[in-house]
């Protein structure tokens, strides 16, 4: 997004003044970071949202501290990012799932056999606005998540890398509106 | 690359048209994700390709889900991520390695010991058009991936992270020649 | 960054020409990856950071290859990814922590119960110039990391995500100034 402040400061020697305005500048960005604060015991018989409680990152605010929601307002490609930690317990487990819209995309997954466990995984997801993702701990198994007092052990952190085209051509129309 | 979708609606009122090409606009992003729809057991005398075949991303379409390769076309900086899941099964191990042109760059490696593990790595590398990137599953080692009908626990993702200069220059200079 | 380049390209035929220095091209991207070389084996009284001295990427030159730190030189927002792997030996664990400046912002832990096991996490952090991120083996705690000859199951990485609207600002000023 940074383009269009660079580009008008460029242009302003060149071809005249363009006004930029600051949301403008910060419309093309979002990322954020979060982890776990208290360790969390589940036996579930449906799907529990994990809430990541303690921010690290929210570059345009659409990680809802709240609510484990990441909320997409930018069309775009993302990356996102889970990390779970399972307690030193064998009868129970880490296990969860990213969702795009509740739908799962990818799963951790750890026993506590032989001592904590820690399972990370990744993924690239194309999203628009108004879709959302989050973590889930699936109905149907017991739970432990450790966290220790916010240590980090359970995270969940996610980026736009690339606005799409029709985002950015939104973006780049409220601009030329600007300079005319 | 939207930088020049961009910057020419914002010189429409300025200095007159600029025709981008919309492969001008795409040519500068690549992203893909994608993880294993099944188990996999193998004893390997020579390395095998993991070939990760269900899709989550695949911007620019430089992940081949045939071969399990992603087949650079732009040169710049790249992340790559890779997560493996090992069975139940003390005997046999999740153990593969990211390699650039088939050189091993970072490995992951889980053993079955007390249940599944996961095990997962981050790896950063510089690619030039024609370079490729996959994950092997070494010679010598018995293997059991677990991936339970595409939970995900086995995955390959990455993306452009920096265009070179040289190829931005280079499309910069078709879109130079474009507005003369 | 490139959007100088490219803007001052795009804008040749149109307005006049802009120098742009290589610099002024460069300076807005960071990203670095190490891994480890070799087994590290401590008894810490006190923290000890990890030098992660095989160098598999350093865009920009932040990360220092003899100290374990990267720092940072660019307002911004920055991802960071840790994997650690413990020796296969139920007496000591695998158990490093990222830092801001020294100060914990998430951990990784394996044991080594059942044979070698690795645990990853990521963070994203706001940084500005002059902060350093590097990963920490704490105080108190008999520790054994596994390496394997640079196999990169001890690994460290990192980029910017995004620079600041205050860095970003800077350099288009530089830019502004180069082309009146």
């Amino acid at each position: 997004m940074y383009v269009f402040g660079v580009a008008s400061l460029l242009m302003l020697p060149l071809c005249g003044a363009i006004v930029i305005s600051p949301p403008g500048l910060t419309a093309q960005r979002s990322s954020f970071s979060a982890k776990l604060r208290n360790d969390l015991s589940a036996s579930l018989t449906e799907n529990q949202v994990v809430v990541f409680d303690v921010l690290l990152n929210n570059v345009n605010g659409n990680y809802d501290v709240n609510t484990g929601r990441f909320n997409a307002n930018i069309n775009g490609t993302y990356v996102f990012y889970l990390s779970l930690m399972s307690k030193n317990d064998a009868a129970n487990v880490a296990f969860g799932c990213l969702t795009k819209n509740g739908v799962e995309q990818s799963c951790v997954w750890s026993n506590g056999n032989g001592g904590h466990e820690m399972s990370s995984n990744t993924v690239i997801l194309d999203l628009n606005s108004g879709d959302y993702v989050n973590v889930i701990l699936k109905a149907g198994g017991n739970y432990e998540l450790h966290a220790t007092n916010g240590a980090g052990y359970c995270s969940f952190s996610g980026f736009l890398l690339y606005p799409s085209q029709s985002s950015m051509k939104q973006l780049a129309n409220v601009l030329t509106t600007l300079t005319n």
